[in-house]
């Protein structure tokens, strides 16, 4: 049962990069993945953080230039978990060096760097971090649709606040700069919201968006509201903000329908709300499904049923369908083209936030 | 449609004699009762709050002496709600003057006395407040268990807890001494629970119980706690405190049976919680039902699915039920012979405590 | 102490007529309220109907013109409890006829009839029906903003749900057709959310809207969302639809600010939600205040603390509150005054959503 | 920064040795621990079970003779994840050899059998796997009963719930017999939460038991219901069940103090809810606090503020915090002696339950 080696090259040490290490250790322990990982080589810029970085997460080597990263033959694979300026210069290098690709979210500054990415990587094995696709309680909520168990959509409304721009140890980094991160709250936590509508709602068609930066001096939105409506007839609301005092990290979705609704909040992400407007009148209500299973999505590769599983799990799970898809060559998602879809709405959010206008999203706009 | 005038009169002026005015007003409003009540007279000690109240709640005169009360002869119907030591005197005067007979509970002192009671009113027309069983969720709740939406019994728990024994501006009151409220939490909390525990999962074969006295020189108990058999060979647990720092109001059980669960707070007293687990496994979950209707107990009387009812709405429902059920010649609940069956577990409480061994209870105990 | 007699005719015997004919009964038996209150006469079309809610509230005399009854020389106040289209009608009549005018929200079918009603009235003591404020949950929260325990306000959220369009059986009702409702969604409930957000933030500035419609033929708006900013820097967001499947009545709203957050929901009204970001960090947490006391606007009205209050009780608050003013020649809110100001939004959503455009709102626009 | 190597053998490849497996490899990841751990071999009955244990979690060797591993002179530290009725030999023999031990819960069939396993321990570093201490809410739970929060303890309440036992697919495991499990619920549940009790609330001084056995011809108890008196004054009450149907994992306490409340429960496990009897009573609440930092315990170790953990994550800590105490020679727990506390309360229950007495508990009792 040898299996086949993939070397992996990873850039960035911050916070994200020790998510992904983890991933990395962890898929073989919770799934039965077709290749073996080797973590070859970390790179970032502060050579004592990497150090510190490698010795904890085993990765045999260090580096600072991500250039000679790219150009080495003896790498298959390139993670990119550095600020997000650096997605497209180095995806584009690593794909045309053949690497496979695997980049954090947001994909890419401007929807144009995206496409450009995404043409980049056409021919190599490709992934975004969009993790949350793979939380059991959203591959559930999927599937529920899927079944049809909600009926008809109406309304889909999506949530994500922190409070982060209220703190001042925080409002230094590069989040913050417009240079660096492309925009604020929209790619950081718009993209989030927008993914995961496009997986369980499917496209939109056109929105209505309002940014806003509460920070003198700062060149990067702070929070967001869209409006917009789906090909599916249905209508739907987001809010995004780096104020939303009194939230550490809420994310969440609610999708109203003629037959039913969920619900779901990362603040308590091992469970997923339904109502099943179907049932008895006297006997509905929002019931809270534990989606730690039975049956429930990976729920045989993590703990048993009322057993939580935490934040990093859906990395893990998104690596290891990644490595199925890719070892029985069927398509993966979320891919760069499935980024590019976000991106695309990201863009339309900037131009109706400075024109003031509702902008249609068609499908080559 | 003029109905038969009732004349009330009611003994006692403090929050509970509140409550039972507003019952009294507002029950013609939201039932059609068989009777226009007429409110008497109100009595109690303190001349100038009797007043107040009169003229608060319309009550047409004020008196002191209460024997002049039971006395006299334009009254048809007598209300107790003054402390638990004189709701026997009141009582046994007004049934043998052959008055209807409202009690607030707990119906007495002892077991004894509950009985002497009972004996006293066999006769009229008779009903002790215990207002949980009107609450919409609470009947609910029980149709369901006739349903046999529950299955076989496994557990029932009951909790009861306030913090009123450790707010030094509480303490000093009647409820605190044992010659006029006979006991502590268990007289004041204990009853609401094992009337219910009665009402919703029948007999309670033996007793194992612990009694609590926190506060130094106090005569009464501040915290219980129960083991208890039923007859329907389900287990249950008790626990009440006027120490449960952090609960103004915490009334709650849970039933879990081979087919389901319930569960119910009065935090929450507009919902009750169902589990089903019939259900497909991957889509069992607590669900919090509204019992605001539609289709639920009182939903038609008081507003609309979705619009909440308060404390004083169970107290009106019960006082229309019994109106309804003397006008039809049936047989009401809670009477005083269902409040002796909660003295008789709250009489084994005591001796379980006293003795530190369990407890048998027969029906002739 | 006898006091001065008001009195009182109502038009309108639907749900609404049931709770304000209640706040009428109830509002001199929790409130020392300076009027004996006299219910002369009930109005409606439907005489069998008007019998017997005559006989359910103790109204004198039933009336089927209401022009005969704001031409009562014996009425000193006329309550509308009629649709939509005859609030303003019966509230000139009853002005020009020297009548106390109280009337159910949305005031009007437009902001033309909303500002001649308050022209009208601008001599005679009036009411709106906005009971959402007299929850003491909004009354406190209104005091915690007034202390500044939010600090600076970034974001306002109003979102109110229910399902009836959803449901066959309701959408046939005067409320779903323009000629005498005005408005859908947004007369019906997102003039709630706008009357607790003006009163609450303060003036909105401009607004972004979208209005849906989901049933085929029908003539209202069944949803809206919005965008708004307001006078004091924050941006906010609205939403309200009749298709919020899963939700009965879901009125909340949340405000983070720079020292603070709190939040409401109607499905949990005996309770705010406060979050202190001044605290120490490690102790921070959504905390969940029970408002029935002690020292919570209102709790020495009406029960105790830890009993909750139900729908109603607003009602009574605000009538209290009311007959109060007016006996001291006090202002009192919500008046015609105010309602204008939320019809002045309504009317911007209503030109931004056909105009898919912002909308500025003056004072005077 | 070259480590020394500690050696392991795990002798059991269940549920529970997955999770240990997964501490063994996710230590160093997330702690500087001071050993660096090789995984030299997972013993178990069967072969092929092993063999995908072993690929899973990079174990080196497997091997089906426990006996063969504890006599082996190259592992340092034995874990045992073997069902109950294994803990004592291989305890006793491992330490006979001078191996490290870990051992999961509960310690022992008896209190005699934990004693003279606590005794064979006494020169070898120990720990039991009671992981529920390591839990960063059970940890700042400690914290804050520590700084005087709660004031005087008046009540400890726990409540452990699964609803294995009314599954058939589960009730033929090892855990529904007494020669190998010793007891059903008591060890399996109930142990949980008196090595919390003991840790949050100190030695429980007498205690009155009851055990319930629901499913026919089962030898082990199914549930328990104990009332018990701890040295520090309070009373506590604690229920466990296996038919507690509702309830996946439902793993509670809740503490009332003169000064506060604290609850927790497992469904939520990166919370803490608090109240603070001391802040001004119109601002109290229960406030519920995300554990995820900042400064909560463990928080740096894991994830960043408001990113929840997982069931997994207090098996790391506790083993991380195992390896710097024996590095830094200091005192660690939960050890032997600290289940033989727990153990020895098992068996005070196993006693009342049975004398229907209570029993009171001695330091040697």
């Amino acid at each position: 049962m040898s299996k086949q080696k993939l070397h992996l090259a990873m850039i960035g040490s911050g916070f994200i990069g020790k998510v992904h290490s983890n991933a990395f250790r962890q898929v073989s322990h919770f799934f039965d993945v077709p290749y073996e990982l080797q973590l070859r080589v970390i790179c970032g810029r502060n050579r004592d953080k990497l150090q510190g970085a490698a010795a904890q997460w085993g990765w045999e080597e260090i580096e600072t230039d991500w250039q000679a990263v790219t150009a080495r033959k003896d790498i298959d694979a390139v993670d990119i978990a550095a600020p997000n300026a650096l997605h497209a210069p180095i995806a584009i290098a690593a794909a045309e060096a053949g690497k496979i690709v695997l980049c954090e979210k947001p994909l890419a500054l401007s929807l144009e760097e995206a496409k450009s990415m995404a043409q980049a990587v056409r021919r190599v094995p490709n992934l975004v971090w969009f993790n949350y696709r793979r939380l059991p309680a959203v591959a559930f909520a999927k599937q529920l649709i899927e079944e049809g168990r909600l009926g008809k959509i109406f309304h889909y409304r999506g949530l994500y606040l922190n409070q982060s721009g209220n703190d001042p140890t925080k409002a230094s980094g590069w989040r913050y700069k417009r240079s660096v991160a492309g925009t604020g709250a929209t790619g950081d936590l718009l993209s989030h919201l927008i993914d995961l509508a496009l997986y369980l709602n499917g496209p939109i068609t056109e929105l209505n968006a309002m940014t806003h930066t509460f920070a003198p001096g700062r060149d990067v939105d702070d929070a967001a509201l869209l409006s917009v409506r789906f090909a599916n007839g249905s209508i739907g609301s987001f809010e995004v903000s780096r104020y939303g005092v009194g939230c550490q990290n809420r994310n969440t979705f609610e999708i109203n329908g003629s037959k039913g609704m969920l619900r779901f909040t990362l603040d308590d992400m091992n469970r997923l709300d339904f109502f099943d407007a179907t049932e008895t009148p006297d006997l509905q209500g929002i019931r809270s499904i534990p989606t730690t299973g039975p049956n429930h999505p990976y729920w045989q590769n993590f703990w048993r049923p009322g057993h939580p599983i935490g934040y990093e799990h859906p990395f893990i799970a998104t690596l290891a369908d990644f490595l199925h898809a890719w070892a029985r060559q069927e398509p993966f998602h979320v891919n760069f083209e499935d980024a590019v879809a976000v991106q695309r709405v990201l863009d339309a959010v900037e131009r109706s936030a400075t024109s003031r206008n509702w902008v249609r999203l068609g499908k080559d706009s």
